[in-house]
């Protein structure tokens, strides 16, 4: 298949690109400051060059989107806007934009993670973002079909334990490579509408 | 208990004022053109002049935010934008900016909509914003005790099957009256952190 996908560069990125190009299929990076095509998918106009340049896909892969982690006393309204245009708005105009661009039977994979079902102190922002990207992904899935749509929600990265390891104490972590397996699972399976949690 | 009452005009707050007033409760109506508190929370001017008037409460319940509703592609991203402005945003800016104007033990209790869990055609920015929002109460809850925060998630009222029926087929409707209890249970109650869905 050939396969964009979006945050190419992040740890999650690596690990799917490794992982699918070792699958045989076609992959199309996209980043911010690297990637075979530049482009930071919060930016309309960014998003719509994009699909100019990257053309007709059959699977759109995303592991993008920054959230501010702090507590909820310390999140300004301006942090919950930022997490919602980073991670939630930019992915939802991934796949809107998408539409026409992915072939009859393709699909699209997003990104949430674990916060929005199991909540962590300091992890509002970041839980909001990820509730509204799963219920955008179980809503959108019968309105697009027969092109599919999941959402990879993923517990703290075993390679991130280092700078996040606090914020999610006796959490079990998922290894990036088992993060890849469940990109994977959404765009070689046949499921839609699915909340994919790791591990 | 002295409550302020945000969306007071509407279908569900005009319930709930009648059914908490009938509990003998001290209510402090607000809303965009009526009420003792002219406000539109979505302004985060507006949301601190509302505090200055309305001073010290032991509940907090919302009843407010308009989404569009339309075919996802019909749906920009100005409509998701407005959905999140609307009614995410501006009900977690109401917690935010809340917290110091609750009791110790006050409670806080806001409304989503039975789109996030059972989708329908049309809503994918309603189920979004109303994902996003039970979300941020799940993970609100634990940072805000012994402060409560809960959301009321009802189906499509009975008193809107007129405009809004075709929309939800087959789905059981709600009557006001019952949302109105639902308030009651969360204000009256010690839950915490839920969803309470309706009917």
């Amino acid at each position: 298949m050939r396969i964009i996908l979006v945050g190419a560069a992040g740890k999650a990125g690596r690990a799917v690109h490794e992982l699918m190009e070792a699958r045989g299929h076609d992959i199309v990076t996209v980043g911010r400051t690297s990637g075979d095509v530049r482009c930071d998918i919060s930016d309309p106009s960014q998003l719509a060059r994009m699909w100019e340049r990257a053309g007709q896909v059959d699977a759109v892969v995303s592991a993008a989107g920054e959230v501010p982690y702090a507590p909820l006393a310390e999140l300004g309204g301006e942090d919950f806007e930022s997490a919602w245009q980073q991670k939630a708005l930019a992915q939802i105009n991934l796949v809107r934009t998408g539409l026409d661009h992915v072939s009859e039977r393709g699909s699209f994979t997003l990104i949430s993670g674990i916060p929005s079902r199991d909540p962590i102190v300091s992890g509002a922002a970041a839980a909001t973002v990820n509730g509204a990207i799963e219920a955008f992904v179980r809503a959108a899935a019968i309105e697009i079909a027969p092109r599919r749509i999941n959402v990879i929600s993923p517990s703290v990265f075993t390679e991130s334990l280092d700078d996040f390891g606090d914020f999610f104490p006796g959490f079990v972590p998922v290894d990036v490579a088992d993060v890849a397996r469940g990109f994977q699972r959404a765009v070689e399976g046949a499921s839609t509408g699915e909340v994919i949690t790791l591990p």
